[in-house]
């Protein structure tokens, strides 16, 4: 089992805290430039101001509602909350003006939970492996291809690594896919997969490969907008787990096996073969991919599941009986990669699944990390899968 | 003069016009996935719904504050109002809570202002020449690179057209620079930069192109978070467009004359040389792309200024006096392009400088045309430039 240092998860944030001043030693990375607040100050603490003179209530709330509490109006109509220190990461957060939750307008937005919410990294010595560092750069590459399954012209974001443009150099491919209520740029706004990347090609720890993300929530028509509550919407339950892994959801498989595959093997200088091609997900994307994956064998040997929004109970009959034969799918699957936070509200089933996969004798990698279900972890989930691939 | 037809710039959101209800025939094109609201309505009005029981008033602000409106409170805790019919277009918009001003949960934001706002679309026939169609797509890459001018690692946007990949063919370069509060990012997400090309491309009227994008706010320091008022921040004022003509603005010219075209031209097959080169912007980064293009003669041939951020008054003197002999620059200069909006707040400083020009004897292409200062004008200033350059 792979250990990460300890940067459990802790949203400590309390109405006392809340009345502390911050002694300031710079506006957050996720700011928009030249906005002073939030602030991250000496001790990792964090400052958030905002203006809005005529507002009765101003409220801050970090994650998924884990934290909210008052923000205090100043004489000149700014309000203000100072939180105790935050362990390292990526948090995303509201604030609530008279009951109305919406951004901060000191952060850039993130879309998550189905809509456009505000975020804040709080640096420390766990943030290296993803900054920006005097390394080869590759690119992200917002693209445009027609899927026969939707009929529609999709959106795609691809990495493409340091050197790639000089060529002819062919490289594999990672298809790797966001959460629940996010979209096709999670992984490369919120989880920083190029800079990951970059550095650990840069560092010699992973080969060079493209990475592929696509939209995992296709096919579902949502009939109402997001509903309005106190921080971004939470997390699937299982019971909506579950549902991520039912036929309504065939769209993306179809969409992912015969139309994505085949236009970036067309577009990109690929190795077009299964030892070449890695399907990877988090939270819903976790359970897109092994769903996925395993129904396509002939083109996926590398599996990865972070944070899956799964509950495997019986390997001989889930995923329509593939994993009932062990040993010809432990020879089928080069790496099979399942981690979880043990923060993280799915801990139980996915631990159980597990504990399933490793009594029937199904090979793989299990990394029980500190962390809840949150970017900070699945970022270090991509630095720890990577190295692993097309060895 | 080029005429566009006529599709004045028109915000016709009056406190009478909110209590109106939709009828509804679909969600903006700009909302999140699955938010019906804001909703364009059969006749081109817009409604726009917010959730806030606990919220005294709320209101809806277009454009930079020419149209606000009281929403009006229903039984459910749902705030709404509705546009009378809008020309085609888009459109910025704030929702104020309380005072408070922010973005529309219902909507994308764009980076406007120096802040995160909420985006409206309104459709229309005017909208085909962006329209994602079923022709060939391009790329637009998010781009590193090391500027020795700032010590930085810089982000850029880069436009390659459909083909590119395929190789070995080269491709001349715009340069293409965003106006004041905005970024990099805003001729793709706002500009559909990508979209247009794409269609001139496949109907042969532009000669395929690549175009980078940098941030023209380098070398200025914000001191403050941006101002809290009712909608976006307005744009620069004239006073403040001089500024950035100013020597502050040094910065953009060694950073895409000394950094950007090398890194571009060595990382790109581009055709490196001045008769396959352009430059041009819009406001703020109109203003850029007439200084910085007229002191790079040798680098630049094609220079284009929309709605530009300038008072030329003096050609003799103007721009260190390279405009002084006339004969020359009209030899070295293939297409100068300069336009503006009537109703544009920059009207009469940029039809000075146009008289001015001619008086001179400067050979310019010169647009007036409907509309403000706003993308809507924009767009159909790329599609109006692009189609002249690198013939």
């Amino acid at each position: 089992m792979a250990k990460f240092r300890n940067v459990a998860f802790a949203i400590v944030l309390t109405t006392a805290a809340c009345l502390g001043q911050g002694g300031g030693s710079g506006p957050a990375s996720t700011n928009i430039p030249g906005a002073e607040f939030p602030r991250i100050n000496r001790d990792s603490s964090v400052t958030f101001r905002v203006q809005a003179e005529r507002a009765q209530k101003v409220r801050v709330s970090l994650g998924f509602g884990q934290a909210t509490c008052d923000m205090v109006k100043g004489a000149d109509g700014v309000w203000e909350a100072t939180t105790e220190p935050l362990a390292p990461g990526f948090y995303y957060y509201g604030i609530s003006v008279d009951g109305f939750i919406t951004i901060d307008p000191g952060s850039r937005t993130f879309f998550a939970a189905r809509k456009e919410v505000s975020g804040l990294e709080v640096p420390g010595t766990e943030s290296e492996f993803f900054a920006v560092k005097d390394v080869p750069h590759g690119a992200v590459r917002t693209e445009w291809y027609s899927s026969k399954t939707t009929g529609e012209t999709r959106r795609i974001f691809v990495y493409t690594p340091p050197g790639y443009e000089r060529g002819p150099q062919r490289y594999p491919v990672l298809y790797l896919q966001h959460g629940y209520g996010e979209d096709e740029a999670g992984w490369s706004d919120q989880g920083h997969e190029n800079f990951i990347l970059d550095n650990l090609i840069a560092g010699g720890k992973a080969k060079p490969m493209i990475i592929v993300n696509e939209n995992g929530l296709t096919g579902v028509n949502f009939q109402s907008p997001p509903p309005s509550r106190p921080g971004p919407t939470p997390p699937p339950s299982l019971g909506v787990a579950r549902f991520f892994m039912d036929e309504r959801y065939a769209a993306l498989d179809q969409i992912i096996s015969e139309d994505l595959v085949p236009f970036i093997d067309t577009h990109y200088r690929t190795i077009a073969t299964r030892d070449h091609r890695a399907l990877a997900g988090l939270s819903m994307g976790g359970a897109q991919a092994l769903r996925i994956g395993f129904h396509h064998l002939d083109q996926f040997a590398f599996i990865g599941a972070f944070s899956p929004a799964i509950a495997i109970t019986d390997p001989t009959k889930d995923y329509d009986g593939i994993l009932a034969n062990p040993a010809k799918l432990n020879q089928r699957v080069r790496v099979l990669w399942l981690g979880i936070g043990s923060e993280d509200f799915l801990f139980a089933p996915v631990n159980d699944s597990h504990e399933a996969l490793k009594k029937a004798g199904i090979h793989h990698v299990w990394v029980e990390s500190p962390g809840a279900h949150v970017w900070t972890v699945w970022r270090k989930y991509l630095a720890d899968f990577a190295p692993r691939l097309f060895q």
